[in-house]
Formats: C-alpha cells, sequence, structure tokens
C-alpha cells in the first residue's frame, strides 16, 4: 500500500500551532497530521494498521497536545462550568475528570470534552475540535462573572495500551495504578511538572499527562521512550480503526451542532433531572420527552471498507435513512466497522441497509456498539 | 525544486468539512491544502511562485469557502453586531462590507472579518479562521437578544488578478465594474444564486462570489474557468508571497488573542470616539490613550528567506526585540520580505535587526508596509 498515493501535502507554517512535542515526533518520523484546535497534530507514523497493532498489543505514545485546555478560575468558575456542562458539576470532586457533552441553547453538541476539576474554584476543558475558549469567555463576559477564561500551559501526552500501566508505574510509582478512571493528581517527572490523569481516546487503557511547563516536551518524550523501550513503546498517535471498534466519539466526524446528545448514545452524560441551570436544559428535556428520531448505531459489512472520506449516504431501499460517521476496517474483527447515524425505526440490531459507496451499494448489518470490548 | 520534500502528508476523512468546490479543486490538481474553519482549503496548485504570477499576471480563481460566514438576523441582530465590533456600524449602509478587527474584553484579537450587511436586521461576519459563531451565539444567548446566529449556506469563490475585472463583467454585466470596494450585491449565474462583492485577500483586485446554493459548486468553478480562457485564467488560492508584499495579515500568523489591534495597524479600523457599546471598547480607549509598547513592521534583507515554519525571533545586538509573524521571498523586489512585531524602540524605517535562523543571523532592515503598492 502506498500510503502517499491519492493524499495531498500540507505545509508547515506559522499560523499553525506547535506542539510542546512537535520536533520529538517530528524526529520519531511521522507520516501524516491533521490540524485540530489551531495546532498539527500527528494522526499516522507506520501505517494506520502498524499503529494499530502497537497500540494494541504493547504501549504507544501520542502528541495529543492538540487536546487544548480551557482554565476557568476565579470567584465564579464553578458558576460558568455549571453553566456550561449538562451533568450536575456538584458531584464532581477535586481530582476528578468527568466527560461533558457541551451543548448550544437548542442542545447541538459543539464539543464533548473532559472536564477536570483541579480546585474548588478552578477548572479545565480538555477539548476537541472547537474554540470552546470563545464560546465559555463570551458567556463569561455578557453574564458579567468574576471568572477568568484562558487557555493554560497544558498540553496532553498519551500513552496508550496494555503495557501502559506498567510503564507509566515504573515512572512515577504504584500510586498510578489505584487512581480511578478520569481521576488525576498533580505530579512531576524529574522536575517536569504535569497533571498526570488515566483516561486517554482509547479503550486500550492507559494515561495523559498534561505537561504545565511547554519548554520541557522534547524532554518527557525522552524520557517516556527510553523507560518504554522494554515494553516495546512507539509512537503512535489516536487510532481510528481502535477507536471506532470501541465506540469512541470523533467531534465534527460523529456529531456536530446539528446532532444532539441523546442521538449519539451520550444521553448518560446528560442531567436532565437536576437543579443546576445549564445551556440547553429545557431543550434537553424536551428531547428527552419527545424521543430521538434518529440515532447512532454499528453497522457491519464483509467487504473492505469504502474510502472513509465523506459521509456516505445509508438507504433502506430506495429511502435515504442516514448517514455513515465514521468507517475502518477491523483487523482484530476481520470485517469493516462503521458508526452511523440512521432514522430510530432502522436501528434494530440486525436490521439490513445498504451503503452507498463509489463502488456501489455495500450491504451492511446493525450491530452493538461497542463492536469490541474494552480492554481497561 | 521538489516541493514534496520534508513536507508531511495529511489524510482525508469525514471529521473536516470539504467546500462546494472540493471536487473542482481537486479534478484542478491542488498540491498543498491546509484546514481553516473545520474545512480543507486549498493553498498551492504549482508552485507558490507560478501560482504568484498568475495572480500577478493575470487571473486565478481561489476556493476559499473556508472563509466561513455567520449570520445574525432579527430583532436585535444590529446589537449584537454593534456589541462584537469595535467599529461605529451605523456607518455601515446595506450592501456595504466593513473590514472589522474582533478582539476581546482586553483588547486582544480573535479575527479580523469583513462584516457585510445584507439588510437592516441581517449581517454576515466572512471569517478568518476561529469560531466566532461560537463566540457570538454564546454572547447573544447570555445577553438574552432576540437574534439568531447560525452558520448560513454561503461559500467564496475569489477571483483575483489584473483581468478580473474583464472576466467578472464579462459574466455578469459592466455593473460589478462601478461595485466600490467592500460593496455587494446579491445576484445570480445562469441561475445559480450568490452575493458578488469586490473583495479579496489579494491587492491585485478582484471580486468574490459568496455562492448560496452549496450543491452548485462545481458548476459555478467550471463556468468561471471557461469563460477565462481567454484572459489565461489559473487555479490558485491565497498566496502568501503577495499578501505579505501587500501588507495583508493572517490571523494565527501575524496576531491572536495576544496582540490588540493597534500593535498590528488596525487602529484605523478602530472607534474609540463612538456612543456605540462594544466588547473591548474601555481596553482600547486605554491602550490608545497608553501607546503601544511594540508595533509591526515590514523588514527586507537579501538573502534567501529563511523557513516559514516558525515565528523567528529578532535581536538587536543581544537583546530580544521581537519575532517575525510571516516571511517570504518576494519575485518582483527581489529580496525577501517579512512581517514582523517588534519593540516600539525598534520600529523606525531603516533600523537594523538580525533575524535568528536556523543558519545563524541575518540581518534586515526595518521597512514600510505595504511593501509594494495595490494594483486595485
Amino acid at each position: 500500500m502506498n500510503l502517499h498515493e491519492g493524499k495531498p501535502f500540507t505545509s508547515l507554517g506559522p499560523r499553525i500551532r506547535k506542539s510542546p512535542f512537535f520536533n520529538a515526533t517530528r524526529k520519531a518520523g511521522y507520516h501524516t497530521y491533521t490540524i485540530y484546535n489551531h495546532m498539527y497534530m500527528p494522526i499516522v507514523y507506520e501505517t494506520p494498521e502498524i499503529d494499530y497493532w502497537n497500540l494494541i498489543n504493547n504501549v504507544t505514545i501520542w502528541d495529543v497536545a492538540a487536546e487544548r485546555q480551557v482554565e476557568m478560575a476565579g470567584p465564579d468558575a464553578f458558576r460558568l462550568a455549571q453553566y456550561i456542562c449538562p451533568r450536575d458539576l456538584s458531584k464532581c470532586q477535586l481530582g476528578q475528570g468527568m466527560y461533558v457533552p457541551l451543548v448550544t441553547e437548542e442542545g447541538g453538541m459543539i464539543n464533548d470534552p473532559v472536564l477536570l476539576r483541579l480546585a474548588e474554584d478552578r477548572f479545565w476543558l480538555s477539548l476537541a475540535d472547537s474554540d470552546i475558549l470563545l464560546w465559555a469567555k463570551g458567556i463569561a463576559m455578557a453574564k458579567g462573572w468574576d471568572v477568568n477564561v484562558f487557555e493554560p500551559d497544558a498540553s496532553p501526552l498519551a500513552i496508550q495500551g496494555p503495557k501502559a500501566k506498567p510503564l507509566v508505574a515504573n515512572l512515577f510509582g504504584d500510586w498510578v495504578l489505584a487512581l480511578k478512571y478520569f481521576w488525576f493528581k498533580e505530579t512531576e517527572l524529574d522536575g517536569i511538572p504535569m497533571v498526570l490523569a488515566r483516561s486517554g481516546w482509547s479503550k486500550q487503557g492507559g494515561f495523559e499527562l498534561y505537561l504545565t511547563d511547554r519548554t520541557r516536551g522534547e524532554e518527557l518524550w525522552n524520557k517516556i521512550m527510553e523507560a518504554g523501550k522494554p515494553y516495546h513503546i512507539a509512537p503512535a498517535a489516536p487510532n481510528q480503526i481502535e477507536r471506532i471498534e470501541s465506540g469512541l466519539l470523533s467531534h465534527g466526524s460523529d456529531m456536530d451542532m446539528r446532532d444532539n446528545p441523546f442521538e449519539v448514545n451520550l444521553g448518560k452524560f446528560i442531567d436532565t433531572e437536576t437543579e443546576a441551570d445549564y445551556i440547553g436544559k429545557s431543550a434537553l428535556q424536551k428531547i428527552k420527552a419527545e424521543g430521538i428520531k434518529r440515532k447512532q448505531v454499528g453497522l457491519k459489512w464483509n467487504d473492505q471498507s469504502p474510502s472513509n472520506e465523506n459521509h456516505l449516504a445509508v438507504f433502506k431501499g430506495d429511502k435515504r435513512v442516514g448517514k455513515l460517521t465514521s468507517s475502518a476496517y477491523s483487523p482484530r474483527l476481520k470485517h469493516s466497522i462503521a458508526l452511523a447515524l440512521l432514522d430510530i425505526d432502522q436501528t434494530e440490531i440486525g436490521n439490513v441497509v445498504s451503503i452507498e459507496s463509489a463502488n456501489g451499494r455495500l450491504d451492511a448489518e446493525v450491530s452493538k456498539i461497542p463492536f469490541l470490548k474494552a480492554s481497561i
């Protein structure tokens, strides 16, 4: 497979930000990148399949500094955080993270960050790709609230895979093994400051190190690569194959402002009964009460995956009933898989629909997600 | 020159949006693209130099659909537009556009769109690369104003170069020649609806056609390419060489939230004396009264341009006095040029400073901007 074939080039200019790990990733030989939150983010090193097996079998190191943070700090920080998050944040303890679908007043999804509570009055949102900094800052200003909203010097580096635990325990101590999922602690490695969280955009287990001194990115990367040698560590990146197998969503691909959380199986993260006031509450209550008209499902089929370049249309007979939102060939399942948004009457497990690909229609079967269980 | 050398690849996936002209640009053979407002945008076809000469000598067609629009419509549309724009919008007539630096409460630049007034109570912001949709929508909601804020189906296609006028007059009629700079009119071409504006991110003259039916992008592109043959039309893109020569700014590269409009020579677009209330007014009044501490200047030097990958540091002797924000080799001037942000005491025309490049220091002279006069 010639990975270069048909792929456009891009330029490296000063308009797009470089991560603190940028030089390290370049030396490590990344092949393909995207732009995410106005920052370059490597997404392929060898091939998506080789990177995938490194993640599944061993341990991988990912430059995900492009998951930028929005910090909310000050007397009204809790008030602002609660207002923009549709979950009851009084339940969020210090040192705890929570996955929060952010929505507009109409209930449309604008991001799906992890919220980290660093202090009673200090929060981070670890973002998918949209300028929530502008959203949060504009709202705080318009409300006249006393809260400082800014992007802190905090750049996540993910360590993911089944051998992440022994590697990170080796570097930081056995306390990391006791961290609950999404919990975190401020720590350091040979004086390099960071927030260490048990989290990451895979279901193979692992940690995210939020480096809080951007001048020390290459140093941190190199220390981890060195310590990871016995575990066969390899540079990699958020992997499309594994994350679709695991049912992890990518904002912009699997949902956007036109979709609500209930449609993409995120209803369990929405507190419609809480007393707390938040943006979109009445819209989400109404959607929940009335029921959704379309829903995200898994699709599987035996042929090779069609091009994942666009949102391919899905049909039932002559009727268009939805669209693919992301797809890949699963090397472990040995068939193709996709996430799709379908009309609600087409979402029963086992239902067969057709995907409209460049090479004609492909029959696919509605399947449960995740396609594969987490190894965390 | 091997354009591929050292350049990373990127992938084409469903996460990033495709412009209505995407298929047309691919068939036209774009070589390099970037991601802008969550959308692919071609930036090089042949080489930056060949594209440049096509723009300087003839006429070029650019897919700039990634300059997405934010529409503000409804009873409080003027109120919202005025609140987020630091210019007196009562002066903006129907059919008129205005360049507006958008700022935070602290006066930091978050975008520099063109505002188009489509009706008394209907505006578009034609954006640089940041989610002003979230900014404007969040503020309107927090204020409780009665205004609909959304991204309309409007995708600019630019026609730029000295032969843009005869070409566009040929297609649309001689009325286009009477359009004043930044003014626009709703029109159509063989039933393809659009807003036609005299504008564009070059100083070689031309128009932007805001296509308002995204299903007809390829059709519009092809009609213009066909009509442009006698004028030697070529596909091209926002050109870094020409725009630096002309002193046009790129948000993210030449300024960002850490910079105020006065520092980057945009003070003439700020109305600090108006009665209108807008975000950042008191901060901008204070900055204007106290004077700025650093300022954007041009730099020129005889060697080849160093890598434009990063914001290179600028020194005066041992003292760091600023940074390059964008640079290129000018084929018309036959020397290198750059935009730079320097400490105010280093900004006198003729002052010699040093640029820290990978190959050592380069002496450069402070120069007026624009480097070359507009041909509009």
